[in-house]
């Protein structure tokens, strides 16, 4: 099978225009098909309270009301993404920035009100995700730039966690390309403790142990639990890494950072 | 050959969200392949004030400086955009949205400083739009968006008037279709004075002659010389109409409004 590369990049990347530049330097460098996903950074909340809407975060998850959804419309859809396909150009890469809503590719509903309303947020309907088009995009060498943005196929944007978006793709694609799942992001993968030190490599027994001793907690949580049900959905591989480890992908080499397996 | 329709829609139409969802509507059921190019709207200004940046507008044109850059690539590229691309997917047209970026189906160069300096403002290389990229998209039903905005192939946005992108994708394209060129707007056509009447058609030594007798003035006429522009290089046919005469055109009937000829 063809190999397929799907990166996302976290927000501290983003928020720094010259560690962004450099991860897409060598992104663009990547010889097989690849998509690329992108978080939101600090740049939405900073514009949202410019804008005078005080941004409301619980659990690392922004409620998003009608005006914070314009806010991330306008911040992922149009000012992060558009910047990142106009830089893989000038790479020579030939960047598609995407919603989900174009092309339908994330088909998504408005997560249901159980114990908090998140307001305009998605869920991804994974098996409705069209696959063909996906392929289709990749076969004609153009890469996939998404921002973090689903919709309900009624005309509504839905606001989408970027971790979800890719973990979503990789499970589509699996069965067509040998995926490898990276997670790049401002650390050097998944640490052991308050030090230096990371994983290299974890598998789920051992992460359902560290879960339960709590030396892996909060944010890293959601992160790991999508990415060893990718993996279990057969994703071939899915690597925590640090955004310059892009460096050692693009030489065929093993990355270092975090690697899960099952 | 093949028909392909070309629609521009105007700001005021954008400002307006019942008038935009009954032209997207319209829009939709057209069965030709088509392409829309958005403008911009008052909600630009608006945002631009919001963020204390006091927009510039200068003979129509508006004074791109770096934040102004940021402002026009949120609001055309990722809210109005975007919001148009879901609204569309929901009437079951298969929307992609675009800058000139994307795909580098625009590329262009930051306009140069003569007596005025307009900033990050792209003009259009006409010769270099990659014609089968575009025809890639058309062939498999997908519906392009195109906002207002460029790049110079060096990792730049660039403002860009939406008139002037129409006509440039409807010359690219009018070799391989029949191009119908549309500007549509809140107006009937182009007025023959202060009151309600309106051309029913200009050829172009009668337009020559309204601009001379300044019967026809003001924004009216770099539409006009771009349009008249656009038929001599092959385009089939340009009107300028109202946003609601879309319905006659999905009826297969001519529309009321203004039409040109050479």
């Amino acid at each position: 099978m063809k190999k397929l590369y799907i990166l996302k990049i976290g927000g501290n990347i983003i928020d720094d225009a010259a560690r962004l530049k450099d991860f897409l330097v060598s992104f663009s460098r990547l010889q097989d098909p690849k998509i690329l996903i992108h978080g939101g950074g600090k740049i939405a909340s900073e514009i949202s309270r410019q804008l005078g809407i005080e941004p409301v975060i619980v659990e690392g998850r922004r409620i998003t009301d009608k005006k914070t959804l314009d806010v991330v419309t306008m911040v992922y859809g149009g000012l992060i993404n558009k910047n990142i396909v106009a830089l893989l150009q000038s790479f020579k890469c030939n960047a598609l920035g995407l919603t989900g809503a174009d092309m339908n590719i994330l088909p998504a509903h408005k997560r249901e009100v159980i114990d908090m309303d998140y307001g305009y947020v998605g869920d991804i309907e994974q098996e409705k995700i069209p696959v063909p088009t996906l392929k289709f995009l990749l076969a004609n060498n153009i890469t996939p730039v998404v921002a973090p943005l689903t919709h309900d196929r009624n005309g509504n944007l839905l606001n989408t966690n970027a971790d979800s978006i890719a973990n979503a793709l990789a499970i589509s694609l699996c069965k067509d390309f040998e995926v490898e799942l990276l997670f790049c992001f401002e650390k050097k993968g998944v640490h052991r403790d308050a030090g230096d030190t990371i994983f290299e490599q974890i598998n789920l027994s051992e992460y359902q142990l560290l879960k339960a001793e709590k030396v892996i907690t909060d944010g890293m949580i959601p992160k790991l639990d999508n990415a060893f049900d990718a993996l279990k959905k057969g994703v071939h591989s899915v690597r925590i890494i640090h955004a310059q480890a892009i460096d050692e992908v693009v030489k065929n080499k093993s990355p270092k950072g975090t690697r899960l397996y099952v």
